[in-house]
Order: C-alpha cells, then structure tokens, then sequence
C-alpha cells in the first residue's frame, strides 16, 4: 500500500517507468500521504473499501473508458447504461449492500460515466417526502431497477421560480385519481436526467389543485413508459433535449403529460395529504417540500464539482513537473514549470481550495445527518439554517470549482485543450453544477436573504437573540468586532485566528451594507420586492462574503482536530493559510474599504501569501496524490501517476478515429481544389 | 434596410413572427441602430458588401449549419472543407478580388466553420518574412489553393520558448538544401490546424544550423503531402492529434520529419540569408523574425474571441429579454429577467467590453497598418512597442472574452448549457484563444517587461525621454499625475478624463511597484532571470492594469469622435462610462491601496455604476442589434431575431440523433435490467 504506483496505473507500456522528474518530487516525503487519503476518505476502512472497488473495476473490460473522448452522444449513453447493468450483475455476484458505499466508490471509479443516477435524486424525495407505506412500496424497487427513477421539477419556461411551474396535478375524487397535466409549450418539463430514453417512472413536480383550491407544488409519483416494451404510456410525449457542452453520457430528457392519471396513493404525502373526498391537510410547513432538494443539494457538493477541481489539480500539477520550458541561465536545463511563480499562483489557490471544500462539503453532510430526523418528524426548526448553508455553499463551491478547474486547464497550454488531457470535461462538468441543483446567483441570493433576516434579528431586537440564539453559521454577526486589523508582520498574516476574524468583519459589514440599503429604499417608498431586486449585487457581495468566511472557519477548525499528527496538521496549515489568503487578495477592495487593512498590510499579506508558495511547491505533487484518484477514472494523457505525457498523448492521439479513419474530404473536396488548374510544382 | 427581420431570419416557421416580449424592446428606438453598425463595420459599404455576401452564403444549402452541435469530429471536418471548396467556387463564377473582404465576411458568416483557414497565417508570415522572389513564387499559389499551406511552430514538448524548439535545419552546403529533422518525440510538431489531413505545404520554424554554428529561430518552406495522391512524402510522418475541448472542424496536426531535404530557397530570407557555401548574414535584428506571429495576433483580435463575445451577448440579451421568471408583485405576470439587477450586472458589462474592445482592436490593425512598411524595410523603431501591445492587449482580449462569454452563457441558466443555445461553443471557443497565438499569461509578462523597462527609461535618466520620447502607449508613466482622485458625488465619475486618470494613476502606480521590487532582488543579489520570476504575480497585475487603462482610453477617444452623431455617441458613452466602472468596482483594492480611492469614493463609483444599468437596459437588444449577425452564423434556439425560444428549443431537440436513432442501450441492458426478475407492477 505505500507504493501506489501498481494500483494507480493503467497497465499501459508507460506505467511500469516512473518519469525521473516526476520521481524526484516524491522522494522526500514531508507528511504522511497515506494517513493523510485515510483522512479524506473518512477513515483507513473506507480507503481499504475503495480500492477494493476500485481493483474490480480497473480489472474488468467492460469498465473501460478507453476512446471516450470521441464517442458520440449515443454511444455515451450505451456505454454508460451498459457500465451500470454490469455494476448491478458484480453487485449481485458479490452481494454488496443496498445502502453501502460500493457503487458511490464504483461511481468514482468510473468518473460518473455511469447512468441511471436520478434513482439517488428520486430517493432523496421519496425519504424526505413520502410517508412510510410510500417508502416501503417503492424504495426497494427503485434500489433492485426493477423500475427506473427519476426526477422531473425543471420545466422548458421555468426554472427556479418554483411557484411559476405550470405542470398542473387536478384531484378528481371522482375516480380518486390525480390529473397530471402539461397545458402549455413552456410546461413541458425539460433537463432531468435519465428520462429522454431510460427512465419508466418520475416523480413529477406539479401545481396541487384539489377541492378548486390552488396548494403549491407537490410530488407525484408517474409512470411514463411500459415495464414490457418501453414504450412511452398513453398521453405521455417524451424524448432526450439533444447535445450538451458535456455530460452527453446522461439522457437528459423532456416530458409532456397530456391528462395521465395516477392514483391518489401517488402523491408522496409526509408533509401534505388530499383526502378520498379531496379535502387537502398540509403537515408540514410552506417551505417542507422543498427538503428534498435540500437533502440533494448537500449531497452532491462531496463529489461533484469538488472532484472534478480535485482531479484538474492532480492533472495540471502532475504535468507542470514534467513539463519544462524557458532557462533561468543558459547553461541550465529548461526549467520545470512548477517552478514559476506564475504556475505556482495559478495551481497552489485551487489546490488549497479543494482542500477546503472537502472539509466544507464534510461539515454540512454531518449537519444534514444531524439534523434529518428531526425534520423527518416535523421539527422544522433547524431547517432555514440547513436550506441557506445548502444554498450558498453550493454556489460557492461549484462556482469557484468550475473557475478553478478551467485555470488549471489553461496553466497546462494548449495541451489542456486536447480532450485527452481530461481537463476540457471536467472543465465542463464543473461548469454545469453552477447552474443543476440551483442556478447559482439564485442561491446567493436565497443565502443572502438569510444574512439580512438574521442581521436585522439581531441588530434591531439584541434582547430576542439572547432568548433565541443566531443559527450557530451566523453566531458571529452578534461577536465583538475589531475595526482594525492588529497585523503588523506578513508573518501575523499567518495567524488563523487573525485571518478568520478578518474574513468575520468583511462579511458583517457587506450584510450590513446589504441590509441598510434594503431598508433605506424600503423606507422611501419601494415595495419590498423592488429593494430586494435594487440590492442584488450588494446582496451578493454579502453572501460570497460569508460563504467565504465559513470556507475559511470549517478549514481551521478541520485542521486544528490534527493535533495528534503534527506533519499532516502542518502541511494542512500551509493549504488553510493560502486560502484565506488568497481570498484575502483577490478581494482586497473589500478589506481597504472601511480601513480594516491598510494598503501596507494588503502588501504584508501578499508577501505571507508569496512566501507560502514555495513551501507548497515541496509537496505539491504528493498533495494531489493523496486524493488517490485512479489513472482510469483521471482518464489523462497527461495526469496519470508515472508522468510519461508526450508518450501517451502521442499515442492516445493515433487512436482518435481522425487518425484511424480514412479523410472524408479529400476525394470530394481537396483533390479537386488543388487539381482544379494543370500546374505542378 | 431598416427592418431587419427578413435579413436575420433562419426561414423557418417561427422566423415570421417576432415575439411580442422582443418585438416591445425595438418600438423605441434612442440611437440610430443602422448607423452605429455602419460604425462598427467601417463604413456603410462595408455593411453593404457584408450583406450581400451573407445573403449569398445563407441562400447556398452548401453553408448550411444544421445538424452541426451533433457531428462527429470527421463530420465537422469534412462539413469545413466541403463549405471552403464551395466557397472557392463561388468567389471564382462571382470573381470576388483576392485580398478582397469578401472571404473574411464569408467567414463570419458560417461562423469561423470553413478549413483551410490558417494559409493566412502562412500567408502573413511569408509576406513579412519572405523576399520579394519568395513572395511572388509562393503567395498566389497559396492563395489560389494550389497548394494548401499551413504554419507549424508549437512543438509537442515545447510552447511559447522558442528558443526551447528543437526541430533542425542544418544547412548542408554539397547539395545546397537544408535538412529538416525532428530528433526526439519532444520535437514533434503538435497542433498547427490543417496539417492533420489537409496542408501540402508548411512553414515549418526550425533552429537554424550553418557551418557548425547554431543560428537561432528561422522559417522554411517545406513540401508534406503529395500535390499527385495526397500521401505524405518520404521522411514524413503526420496526422491529427484528436478530439478537441471545440474546433473540431479544423485538422489540427502532428508533423514529424525524418531528415528531409528541401533546397535553399526555402528558407525566408528578407532578414536573414544563408549563401550557397554557408554563411549565414543577419539582415534585421534578432527579433524580426517574431514578426510573422505579431501580424497574425494582431490579425485575430477583431474577430476571433472578440466575435464569440458579442455573439453570446446577443444570445443572452435577447433570451433575457423574452425569459421570465420571478413576480414583483403577486398579481403581475412574471418579470423578464432582463429587468433584474442580478441579471443586468452580469450581461451589460459584457455587452460593454464587446464594444470597448471592437474599437482597441481596431485602434491596432491601424497601428499595425501604420507600421507594416517600415518595418519591412528595415526600420524595426516602432517593433518594441508594436510587439508589446499585441501581447498584453491580445491576452487581455481573449481573457476577458472568455471569462465574458461564460458569464453570458450562465446567465441563461440551463438553456445555456444546451449545445443548442450557441453558447456552450462560443465558451469553448473563446477560451481557446488565450492559448494560441502566445499563451495569455506569457503575453502579459511580455507587455510588463515592456513597461517596465520604459519605466525605468523614463524614471531613471529624465533627460533621455525628452530627447527620445516614450512610445505613445506609456507616455502617461511620465505624465503628471494626482495622488488622490477629485470625485466627490457619484455624477463625478461619468466622467472619462477621471476615470482615465484614475486608470493611468492604478497602472503606473502598479508598474513602479514591479519594477522596484525586481530591482530590489538584483541589488540584493539575485539574477535577472530569478528576480522577474519572483515578481511575476506584481508583473502580471501591472500588464493588466496598463491593458486596461489602454481599452478604456481608446474607447473614450473613438466616443469623442463621434461629435456628429450625438444619439450614437450617448448610447456608446453609456457603455464606455460602465466598462471603465466595471473595471474600477472588480479591481477597487488596487484603487484604494495607496488612498486614490476612499471607500466612499468607491461607494459612489458603484451607485454611479448600478444607475447606468437602467439606463442601458432600454437599449440593451438594440445594442445587440447592432452586432448585425446573422441568425444562420448564431446558430442558437435561444438567439434568433424573432425572439421564439422555447419553440425553437424543442423542435432542435427532436431533430436530435438521440431522438431519431433508436435507444441503442434498452434491448441489451435496460431490459434485461428491469426484468431481471418477474415482479409486475
């Protein structure tokens, strides 16, 4: 287990021949990689586990993501769906447990290309929404696919104004049969995945009208295509939404619903019910059903986007080791471009951040496990605080992922634009998890109307909190607060406590800021609504702001529990202080501002910052091999573990079908263009 | 002329119709549309002869672009070089001039997919490389595609250090040809397009070697493929290097030569000769042979990225305008998200710099024009310069045109994630341009050694600058400034000479800040090459800023001198005011650093800023407009004219392979998945 290099391989003639440069940058190790995996993965078990996965994976054919860079969109889908039907014939063979970690560590190993996903996102519903006997009917054979699932909200108008959705559910105590209906063009449900050609059963979003009376949105549970055939059921129209800038593998797909009926069981009723005779009772609160979004939102920030920052690190910093370029003196062999502080201040942010996030992303799944039970069982009280840390987290995530992924892919030169370099997709997967789950300025702004509610709480009645006490993630708007900054070395900058607080002030005083604004329009006369939409972009500014600041906190507090592991906790600083720090200078603005730092300070900070990045340079190769992704699921030319880039582009290049196909062009175009006069030279 | 529609409209069913939420923007009318195109084409009859051969192109089914988001990398290719052969065809029934615009407007009007493509970078090349004999032999055959010619520098382990390409040119004077060979894997040839399967004849930059001595970077003529049958010659060995992030319609290629032989006269040789003994004479200075590339980058900019940002400004202002979502008030119907601040504050500032930028790019080919001759005679005074803005501003460009596209393109939500909106290629397009042609974050530090190094000139020996002045670009670094910006309301800042000031004051501000701290590192010992690596963060904000201060200046003189067209004129100052604000408000740490700016000040800059967006919001689908693309070279469901979106959207969809193919996975996997076991439902 301490040489990885025969589990992270492809088998291919480069692997069993580390590149010397890159060799060289694993010889002196200055943290412990291994226990450094088994704290990323939750624990030695868990990394054990995975690679076990990963081995059986690795081992079988049908696994393989060989030529996938030049599959068209259908032989995407095929091979995703074939890769899912031979995971469930190894997980019957091998008899993994319904709700065990195989097929996520399986999913890892194929790098999503996996179909049939949308079970996760219809299962999260149908355990925040269903009651029992729901769960019990249909939670096992979703599990076994003996029916397909998935999940359709997003409509072809409508996105995440969720009470524009037009998608009507009409109760007909009649028959006791809701009428599921789609009465327009823009009705037709339009994104979700696996439904344009897999899916036989949806749960569908819908307009509840029963007894005459508008209700909101509610779940139901649709069949769409026949168990025998396939075949879409009477009065439904279906079909996939066409090409996509990447995750072609997935059939995402439209849904129109022409008068389908479903029984009345089908409305997934934890939280509101219709009677026989169409009376409705709402259990739960306004907000209740829109849990499970919430719960699927938490859920995807540890992969995600995450891994695909995670994997452009491993890629781009594994290659600017053996990449080399320019002298310093001419007697002197080009220079590896790890070396240049111009890399270095491109790759060493994201890589710090993708440390960041895993903590960040681990803190809220625990919050969420904290918390679901209750919920389940009518507590709502932990709920605001849950629904806005789902939101802007996972807009600061996917957003700074996404960003970061595509510098990553550009510190690697034009090589970072071959497909086969694997960055270009997660460049594009990254991108497309800003907008899924949430359009990310629209989560901002939920996150912001959070900050401001609480701000006011606390500012316009300090008696109430002292009874009721601020959600533990906005404790500090009501802190003591410095108005300076104390720093008065770059070394001071290296202080967590200092910079926490620092990140504390910025963003108590832009939710200030955003709430002052509010108010003062509010008072001349705009209707609420008109000041919310007139302080967007300080309601922005306030919720990456403390997005940010919690960034920054989850990653101390992560790290100090390391005390008992002096060189990983020492390698972890280094990450936590760049990022802080790094946010610190790409938004200095905001720290000059009001002079809590002064221009000299933001100059000591850059030079902490400046300072920090050798030290990282050390360990940067052995920090991105500590994700432990595979070769297979990296699927780069130039990332994988041994480093022979030039080697394997060359070769992965001659296999692309531009090469092993014949010219379509030149017979009927080419030929005659250059023939067209008789003159030869 | 002045309507429009028939001109832009795709034909299809919807195209008649314009849809009433679009319609509404166009009613008033508060610039003159038509002339401020004229403006952006250069003329009235430019516009007209772009017209007319738009018209020509869109009534040929042979430019047709259907289909295109869903071709396989071959298909592209071939569907490029069938439209390039008709279109050669076209120009010779219709007689179009040979340097004439007519291609280039062809060009634009299939969108950039037409091959052949990069004979114009060998063409730039030869003509400011090459002889007067070497011209005339070689420039019409190019021209006329008796050849197909392309320019292979970029090698597969070597980017933007030439000095680091190892391909060989050893001229051996027994049989007076040069021997051109690849020695290692490194040396191959990587990524010039059309080489892949196309080019006949390439420029291939090799190190030159005479009599023993090695000579530096020159450029030769050499034959690949045979004129008879296409094969490759002897010693060749070329293809394609495979699936792209986009562009996947051009070849772009691998080359490796084995010792070929070409004859002496392939070598360009107005600024360096090699006689038949051998001896090697330097005619220009040792940089001139980069001038080849400086034609070609400053060639790119008034298209390339520059064009994939006003298309997707066009994409997302008219989708923005017909999308709705979100009540202001419960009985209102739903807002056009165009009137959200949220979705203002993303797009105007784009549609701000596709405007600043059209006229910097335009203020560059004049600058290049100016100089063409001058330097082709030998007098290389006014290359420094002239090399430094094609550097900093093209880096600056394709940055921001990249990072500007992807934030149009979020901004229609998941539609713009569908191939079909246009916008996923437009991304991916423009991105790719901060890579070729000079890696953007190489380019930037290419323009700060310029700037510092007159800096200092001008810094150090005052008395030099008087008798030789700086070049224009930096004449404000020894121009007086003022420590502390006037402004003292917000109105203050609508004005261009403060917010150029305020510009000129950030960028010189920041480039004594690089040029003392790398002074700082000599005098305490360290090498040249060493200082300006630990510099390079300071050095890239410095080229940054200064590009910046450039775009806003030249915006604000074009806007001068439009004093006869006071409409057009207010609607550009609008935009000139908010693309100089836009900068100051996301750079404001650097404005408040050393106390320009007070936080107040930015404060008032930020009201100043959130004001215009109404005010451009009126004019917001005019201004796009005026870009006059086509619908054909959009190629968007979400863009067209007529503003019919969803049903556009879905008709695309259908027409989808994943639609009209049969489901390639459901006998094999999804059936026998789901009836695994017998349960019926």
């Amino acid at each position: 287990m301490r040489s990885p290099v025969h589990r992270v391989s492809l088998g291919d003639a480069w692997s069993s021949r580390v590149h010397p440069d890159i060799d060289s940058e694993r010889r002196t190790q200055s943290f412990d990689v291994e226990r450094l995996t088994n704290l990323l993965d939750g624990g030695v078990e868990n990394t054990m586990l995975r690679r076990k996965v990963e081995s059986i994976i690795r081992n079988d054919p049908a696994f393989s993501l060989r030529g996938h860079y030049s599959m068209t969109q259908n032989e995407l889908y095929e091979a995703a769906v074939r890769r899912r039907f031979h995971l469930e014939m190894v997980a019957r063979r091998l008899g993994w447990p319904k709700d065990g970690r195989e097929r996520d560590y399986a999913y890892r190993a194929v790098s999503g290309n996996l179909n049939l996903t949308l079970q996760d996102v219809f299962l999260n519903a149908l355990r925040s929404l269903g009651s029992d006997e729901q769960i019990a009917k249909w939670d096992q054979l979703c599990q076994d696919y003996q029916i397909i699932t998935s999940y359709a909200q997003t409509e072809l108008g409508h996105g995440t104004y969720l009470k524009g959705l037009e998608t009507e559910a009409i109760y007909d105590p009649a028959t006791q049969e809701f009428v599921i209906h789609s009465p327009t063009i823009t009705a037709t449900k339009w994104w979700p995945g696996d439904i344009g050609r897999s899916a036989t059963h949806v749960l569908v979003l819908a307009q509840l009208i029963c007894s005459g009376a508008q209700r909101g949105m509610h779940a139901f549970i649709v069949p769409i295509r026949s168990l025998e055939d396939h075949t879409p059921l009477p009065g439904i129209t279906v079909g996939d939404i066409g090409p996509k800038m990447e995750m072609e593998n997935i059939d995402n797909g439209f849904l129109r619903l022409d008068r389908v009926r479903i029984p009345r069981e089908n409305m997934l009723n934890r939280f509101a019910q219709v009677s026989p005779d169409g009376t409705y009772k709402r259990l739960g609160t306004e907000q209740s059903n829109y849990f499970g979004m919430v719960v699927t939102r938490v859920k995807i920030l540890a992969h995600g986007a995450l891994h695909d920052l995670q994997k452009a690190c491993v890629i781009s910093v594994r290659y600017s080791a053996v990449r080399r370029q320019s002298r310093l003196r001419p007697s002197d062999p080009e220079v590896k471009i790890l070396d240049f502080q111009a890399q270095q201040q491109k790759l060493f942010p994201q890589l710090a951040l993708s440390y960041a996030f895993h903590f960040l992303a681990t803190s809220l799944l625990e919050l969420l496990d904290r918390s679901y039970g209750s919920i389940l069982s009518g507590d709502f009280r932990c709920l605001p605080e849950l629904h806005a840390l789902s939101t802007g987290v996972k807009a600061m995530i996917t957003d700074l992922c996404a960003q970061g992924a595509e510098v990553c892919r550009r510190a690697c030169g034009g090589h970072g634009y071959s497909k086969l370099s694997g960055l270009p997709t997660l460049v594009n997967r990254a991108t497309a998890a800003c907008t899924y789950e949430g359009e990310n300025t629209v989560l901002y702004l939920q996150m912001a109307r959070f900050l401001v509610k609480n701000y006011l709480k606390a500012r316009l009645s300090p008696g109430a909190t002292s009874q009721q006490p601020l959600p533990l993630s906005v404790a500090y708007l009501t802190a003591p607060d410095l108005a300076r900054c104390p720093a008065q070395t770059a070394t001071d900058f290296l202080c967590p406590e200092l910079y926490t607080a620092a990140w504390a002030h910025v963003a108590t005083r832009l939710i200030k800021n955003a709430a002052h604004d509010a108010q003062t329009l509010t008072q001349s006369g705009a209707d609420q609504q008109e000041a919310l939409n007139q302080t967007a972009l300080l309601q922005l500014q306030a919720a990456k702001a403390h997005c940010y600041y919690i960034t920054v906190k989850t990653f101390k507090e992560a790290v100090e529990r390391l005390d008992n592991e002096p060189a990983n906790q020492e390698v972890l600083w280094r990450l936590c202080h760049l990022s802080a720090l790094h946010g610190i200078l790409t938004n200095s603005g905001d720290f000059l501002h009001d002079g809590f730092l002064s221009g000299a300070q933001v100059d000591m900070a850059r030079t902490a910052y400046l300072d920090l990045l050798p030290q990282i340079r050390k360990d940067a190769v052995l920090l991105t091999d500590a994700f432990d992704f595979t070769d297979q699921c990296l699927n780069s030319a130039l990332g994988c573990y041994d480093g022979n880039v030039y080697e394997r582009l060359f070769q992965w290049a001659q296999e692309s079908p531009t090469n092993t196909q014949k010219n379509p062009a030149y017979e009927k175009y080419i030929r005659p263009l250059v023939q067209r006069r008789t003159a030869r030279l």
